[in-house]
C-alpha cells in the first residue's frame, strides 16, 4: 500500500479511538499509532546564543548503515534536533554489490526533505583510514566524489589533505575505538599531531554513541580542540536508544550559536562553543559547561525558614529549578545544606541551607570538564 | 565505528549506570541504551495448537521501503514475532537508480540472520497490479525472478497465473485502498471472482496497518477465504507504531499452527485457522475468535458473596482473567452482572453476578466476526 | 521502620543501581524508587501574568477521603501545583467513629508542610447540602468550626450565609452531579439564583474530576461567574489518574495571577481570570482561553517553499510550536493549508499553507468556550 | 462529589476519548483515567506449588501511615498481590490526638473489602520495641487489643511472650535499621538468641523496602529461619516506588504454597518456602531460589548452528526464556558460550554455545543465596 512520502508519514496524526473515515468501508484503528510530533528539547539560550542540537556522525545504506537517508531526517525531526550530517565512509562500502557507490548520494537524497522538515543539513563525510590513525569526520565539504576512496595506508596523508583542501571542519572520531576493543590503549599519535600542527584537526569526538573516550576529552581541552559528541548511528535510533522513555535522548553536540544556520554552526564549532551530551552526562570545556548550566539552573529566593531553638540554628528553604531537558546531579562540597540534589529534566527540588551562608558549593557529578574532573558549581544564597 | 552485525547489536546488553570497561580509557554510559530483549507475546495454545505471530507484508530499500532487510528481522525478534515474509513489489522499484533490482535479494540477504534469530522466513512477493484489480501477496514462492515485472494491465492475469504456478498461497491486499483514498467505494470485482473460482485466491488482507477494510472481512467470511492482517510496513515499526508504550503491538496475523514451522504455517493458512490482530481488535471467523478467546480468558470459582437482605438478592464475586497479551472489552447483553469489563493484557477484573444464574452473555466489542458483528461470549457461572 | 516526615520522604533521591551505604551491612536497591522531583508544568506567562496551577477541591480522612492531609501536599508538590485547598465536608463525616471531627484540622495539619514545600494553602470548606441545591465550596474562610454542621434543608440558606459572612469566595460544585446519576437533568435553581443575586455565588465548578458539566459552563459564562475545574479527589491522585504516563495531569484551574500568593489568587478568581484544564481540554471564557493559547502557541517565519508549476501554486512551510504542557487540537475552517494539527505538549508540527494568504483560521476542538463552541484561532502567516 | 466505595472506584473503567453519558449534560473525559485492572504477576508454579505474592508489613493512619486502610487493599489488588497484613505499631500512635487508638481497627475496616477483592488478609501487628532489640512482626494473631502497649524496655520480653502466646508467626524486622542510621553496625543480640532458642522467632525480614540487610540474610540461612521481604509502607506505594514503569514492583515475599489461603501461607512460612523479591533481586535459601528460577527459566533445543571452518569449531544457537515477571542476570563462569545474559521479565535472549558441551554454568548475579553469594545455575545444552 501507501507510496506516501516520508514527510506525509511523519505528519500522520494520531487520533484516539476508532474513527471512521468518510468512506464507511475503512475504519481507522489509530490507538496504537505513533503520536507524530517534533519534540521540543528545552535548553534556554546561553548568554544570548541559541543552543542547537546536532549530530554530525551517521550512516545509511549507502555505506554500512541500515536505513534509507530519509529515516535520518525523520529521526532528527521527531527527536528535536536542529542539524545533522551524513558522514558516509569514503573507503568502506559493504553494500556495493546492491547499492551503487556514490559518495554524495545520501546527502543529495535528503536535501529537499531536510528543508521541508526545517533541519539544517551539513554536508559531510567520514574519512575511514585504518587504525591507526583511525577515522575522521569532515564537515562542510563541497564534493565527496573527489576525495580518496582507497584505504591504503600510503594514502592516509593525502586523504586528510583532500578534505582539508575543501576547507572542511575536521575532527577525530572515537579515538579509543580499536584500542578499546583490540589493543587495550590508545595514544595521541604522530599522524594526529601533524594534523594538529598543520591546523587540519579542529575537534575530537570524545563521546561516540554511549562510549565516553576519556583521554580524548583531555587531549581536546589541552589543545583547544572542539569537543564533539555524536551517535555514529548505523541502525535505527529507536533500536539503539530506549527512545520513548522519559528523558531518554540520543548522544549529540550542543552548539551555542548566533543563529540557527549552517554558518552559525560552523562559527560556533570553530570557536569551540560546544558541549557533548550523552546519557545523563555533559562533557566539555569548563567555561562552556558552566555557562550552559547557569542558563538552565536557577535558585529561588528563600521562601521559608525554620528555627531550631535547641541547636540555635535556622534553616532556609529554596527551590532549585532545572528549566531544561538536561540532567544535573549535585553533591555538596562546602557549606551546610542539602547534601545531594538530582535535577531531573524540567523539575525542581527543595534545597535547604543553614542561614548565614552566602553560598553552597556543589560538585556536579553528571558533568566532565576533564576525564577526572567534574564542574564545581556555586549556589548563591 | 562499529561494523557489528545486526545480531551483535541486537544482543547488546543494557547495564545500569556508568560501567567501566576493562580499558579505563573508555567509559560506557549505558543508562539510555535499549534493553535488548525478545519480548514474549503471551497467547496460550488454542486446542493444542500453538499461536504463531506473523506479519506477511513488508518492504525494504529493495523496493519502496526505508530499511535494509536486516532491520525487519531485528524488529520481528524484538517484538516477539514468529514468522515474517518480505513481499517486495515485482513492478514498482522507485530506488532502482541506486539499488540494483533483484526480486529475491531482500529475502536472500535475511536468510542467515533469520535463522540466527529463530524467525521463520517465508519467501514471498507482492504482485502490484494497478487498481483495480490492485495488489496481491504470494507466499511460499520459489523464485521471484521468473515473475511478471511489467505493470501493464494486459498482463494482470499472467502475473497471477505465474505466482499460482509456483503453488503460492495468494491473498488480496487492502482491497479498499485506492477506493478509500480516491474513488470512494470498492467492490468484489470480476477479476478477483475469477481468481477465486480458479482457486488462485486463498485469503484477504482485511487489516492493513491500522486500517480495517470492513467489506473485505465479509467477503472473506462468505467465501471461506483466510483472514489476514499485516503491517505493510515501509518505514520503521517504531516510527509508525507507538512501540514502547504498554500493550502496543504491530498489526499481525495470529496463526493457530500444529508446530512452529513454515509447513505448519502454510497448513494453518490453508485451513483458515487465523485471526487478524490490530490495535485493540481481533478480526476473524467466529469459531477462530471464539477459540482464541476461550484459550485466553478464564473465570474463577465464586470467591465471595454478599446478600442484600432488603432486596432479597445475593451477589456473587468472581475473577475474570485475561492470561494473554490480547485485549478484550465486554458489554453485558443478558443476565444480571457487571455491565462492562475491560480485560487489559495480563490482568484480571472483578465480575459480580446475581446468584442463581448459570451464565452471563457479553458482546465482545473489541472483536469483529463480521464487519457489523461482534463475538457473543458466555461467561459460565 | 522509618518515622520520617513526608518531606524527607519526598526528598528521598533515586540513585541508579545497587549503592552501598557507609555501613556495609545494608545495601540500597534503588532502581525501582520513585525519582523524587517537583515536575515543572510549563505554561508561559499570559500578558505578564503568571499562570498558577490550582486545585481547590479535595478530601482527606478527616471527612470521606482516603489519605492523611500530608499526602495532598506531596501530590501537589510532585505534580507541579502552586496552590491547593482542603475542602472537607462540613456535614458529612463518615469516619467520625474513628477520626475526631474537627473542621479545621486537615488544613492545620498541612500548614507547615505546605510552607516547606512552597505550596500556597488556601483555607476552604465544602458546604455539603442535599441536592438540590447541592454542594458549594467556600475558599478563603477563617474558621470552619463556626459554620453550619447540620444538613437539614431548613438550614441551607444559613449555611451559605455563614460562609458568605466570612467573605469567602464561593462556587457551586459539579452542578450536574446527582442529576447525572439519578434524575437525568439539572437546572439553574432558584436557590442558586438568589445566591447569585445576593453576590454570594462567585464561580462554578464546570469540570469535576473527569466530568465536564456542560450546562454549567454556559451558566458561568452568561453570568460572568468564574470558571473552575478541580479534582474533588478522595482517593489517591495516582489511583484515579494515569499519572506517570506522558502528558497526563490531574484536573485543575489555571489562574492568571499578578503573583504567586493567596492574595493574587483571590484577585484573579474575583476577576474571572481562569481556565479549567482537564484531560486534553481547556474550558473558559473566550478571552481567557485565547490569551492562554496565544501565550503557548507560536508560528515561525516561513522556512521553505515549494512551487507546483503545473498547478501554478506555491506552498509555504512553517513550524507551529506549543511551548507549554497543554494540548491543542486544531481543525482548519478557512484558508488553504494543513487541515488538522495536533500540538502535543512541548512539541512542534509542520504547517503548510498556500502562498498569498494572510492567515488560516482553525477551530481548536480541544477547547470549550461554551458547551457547544470551540475557540476559533487565526494563524497569521 | 462521589461517596463511592473503594471497590466501585477501583472498578471504574477507562474508556478512550470523549464519551457522552446518557445525560447529555455531562461529558466524560476519560483519556487520563487510570486503566483500572488487577495486574497478573506471572510466576509459574514451582514443583506444583503456587507462588503467592505477599506483603506482611504495612501501616495506615491508625498508627503512622498516611492512608486509610482501604488504600492498602486497592494497592494490593492493582499490583497483583495475593496476601497482605496490617502490622500497626502496638506502641507508637502519633495520630492519637485525631484518630482513636484501636489496635484491631485497620484490619477490621478492611476485612470486607479484602474479601470483595479476593485478597487474603492475615491478621498481624508490629511489636515496636526500642532498638535494641528493635521491631518484630507477628502474623496470624487473634486480638491485638490484649498485647503490650507500653514501650518500656522492662516489658520487651512480655511483649514477645504475648504474641507468642497467640501462636503468632514472628519475624524480626529490618535488623540493621537503627544500626545503619545511627550506630554503624548491628549484631545478633542475646534477646533475639533467646527468642530463637525458645522457638519464638520464626523468620527475619532481610529486605525492608529497598534496603537489603545483608547480615540478616546469613543469620536467617544459618538458623533455618524464614526469609522475608516487605515494603513496610507508610506512604503510598505509588509515591515510594516508580509504579507504572515497566517491570517495577513493590518489595514482597514470594511464598510457595499448596493453595491460595491463609492456612497455606502459614504452612509455607513455617516450612521456610519463601524468596524475598525487591528491585531486580531475589533473596533466599539456595534451594528455594533455584527451584523458583528453574520454574521460570527454560532453554530451547538448539535451533541453528554455524561452523567456523578456520577455527574448526561449531556454534549452536538456543533461546533462553524467562516465562515470568522476575528478572535474572547471568554471568558465565564455565564453558564456552554467551558471556552475559539479561533475562528481562517475559522475554527471551539468544544463547550461543560451542558445540560438544553438555552445559554452561552461570552465576546469577541478581540473586543472593548468602550476603556474598549468588546462585550458580547450569544451563543444560
Amino acid at each position: 500500500m501507501k507510496f506516501t512520502s516520508a514527510l506525509a508519514s511523519a505528519l500522520l496524526l494520531s487520533v484516539s479511538f476508532l474513527q471512521a473515515q468518510t468512506d464507511p468501508g475503512i475504519m481507522r484503528l489509530q490507538e496504537f499509532a505513533y503520536p507524530a510530533k517534533r519534540k521540543i528539547l528545552n535548553i534556554p539560550n546561553v548568554n544570548g546564543l541559541q543552543v542547537l542540537k546536532c549530530d554530525f556522525h551517521m550512516h545509511t545504506v549507502f555505506t554500512d548503515g541500515h536505513v534509507w537517508p530519509n529515516v535520518r531526517v525523520q529521526e532528527a525531526w521527531r527527536e528535536g534536533l536542529d542539524a545533522i550530517s551524513y558522514t558516509e565512509h569514503m573507503e568502506y562500502n559493504p553494500h556495493s554489490k546492491d547499492v551503487k557507490v556514490d559518495h554524495n548520494r545520501s546527502h543529495d537524497l535528503a536535501v529537499e526533505l531536510a528543508k521541508e522538515n526545517n533541519i539544517v543539513l551539513v554536508k559531510g563525510t567520514e574519512v575511514t583510514r585504518k587504525t591507526p590513525p583511525g577515522h575522521f569526520n569532515a564537515l562542510f565539504i563541497q564534493d565527496a566524489s573527489t576525495l580518496v576512496e582507497n584505504n591504503d595506508s600510503a594514502l592516509d596523508q593525502e586523504a586528510i589533505d583532500k578534505v582539508a583542501a575543501q576547507k572542511a571542519f575536521i575532527f577525530w572520531n572515537h579515538p579509543g575505538w580499536k584500542a578499546a576493543t583490540i589493543e587495550g590503549s590508545y595514544e595521541w599519535i604522530d599522524f594526529v599531531e601533524k594534523m594538529y600542527q598543520e591546523k587540519k584537526l579542529h575537534g575530537i569526538e570524545v563521546v561516540n554513541g554511549l562510549g565516553f573516550h576519556k583521554k580524548a576529552l583531555d587531549w581536546a581541552l589541552d589543545r583547544n580542540l572542539t569537543v564533539i559528541g555524536n551517535t555514529d548511528i548505523h541502525n535505527l535510533i529507536a533500536h539503539d536508544y530506549n527512545i520513548g522513555q522519559e528523558g531518554v535522548h540520543r548522544t549529540m553536540t550542543l552548539i551555542m550559536s548566533k543563529d540557527r544556520s549552517a554558518a552559525g554552526i560552523r562559527d560556533a564549532l570553530e570557536a569551540g562553543r560546544t558541549v557533548a551530551w550523552s546519557s545523563k552526562y555533559l562533557f566539555g570545556k569548563e567555561e562552556n559547561v558552566r555557562n550552559l548550566m547557569n542558563a538552565c539552573v536557577s535558585i529561588s529566593a528563600p521562601y521559608h525558614e525554620k528555627t531550631n531553638k535547641k541547636a540555635g540554628s535556622t534553616t532556609k528553604y529554596y527551590e532549585i529549578s532545572n528549566n531544561s531537558d538536561l540532567y544535573f546531579e549535585l553533591e555538596l562540597k562546602s557549606g551546610n545544606g542539602t547534601k545531594r540534589i538530582v535535577l531531573y529534566p524540567e523539575s525542581k527540588q527543595i534545597l535547604t541551607a543553614e542561614a548565614g551562608q552566602s553560598k553552597l558549593t556543589y560538585e556536579v557529578v553528571s558533568t566532565f570538564i576533564r576525564s577526572d574532573k567534574h564542574l564545581m558549581f556555586d549556589v548563591k544564597l
